[in-house]
């Protein structure tokens, strides 16, 4: 087997320690996603907000571009969450329809 | 056009900081996974390491569950992001192939 070189196990030590803030964050994002569809449903809002979406990918990718970061890989990140939101409201929808 | 209920704007407020901190620790892993593709390039090693990416999916699940967030989004989260990394590897091989 091949000894894995010194430089590159520090690199992946450092995306190890980025890859474990990023899970976090997201749990937590999802935490407050969470709440957000809660409360539409108690408040009887709707639960898409295209404005407020449309504004998120602007944000996103002008944060994205400031870091030298892709800005349609920005815009398609926020997409692939948004998606797994909607995944989460749609079963506590299901769910509470069963209760 | 209906105003925002006050808890509303705190979740968002939450939610735009997370994002924020993602897209910027999406962009120095980026930076990160650019340099490790230099190295390999450098060193002759193949690009794909499965055994590494493995240990990757066990860990990040482990991550997941342990923050409460569902270790199949997170699996499809990572497989996510190395896609985009393969896409920059494969584009970086095209600009020093033309060069």
């Amino acid at each position: 087997m091949l000894e894995t070189p010194c430089e590159l196990e520090a690199l992946r030590s450092s995306i190890d320690n980025l890859d474990a803030a990023l899970i976090h964050i997201l749990a937590e994002r999802f935490r407050c996603t969470r709440q957000v569809g809660e409360l539409k449903a108690r408040l009887q809002l709707p639960a898409a907000d295209p404005a407020r979406e449309e504004k998120q990918i602007e944000r996103l990718r002008a944060l994205a571009t400031a870091s030298n970061l892709d800005p349609d890989f920005a815009q398609k990140f926020l997409a692939f969450i948004i998606k797994e939101v909607i995944r989460h409201h749609d079963a506590v929808r299901e769910q509470s329809g069963k209760a």
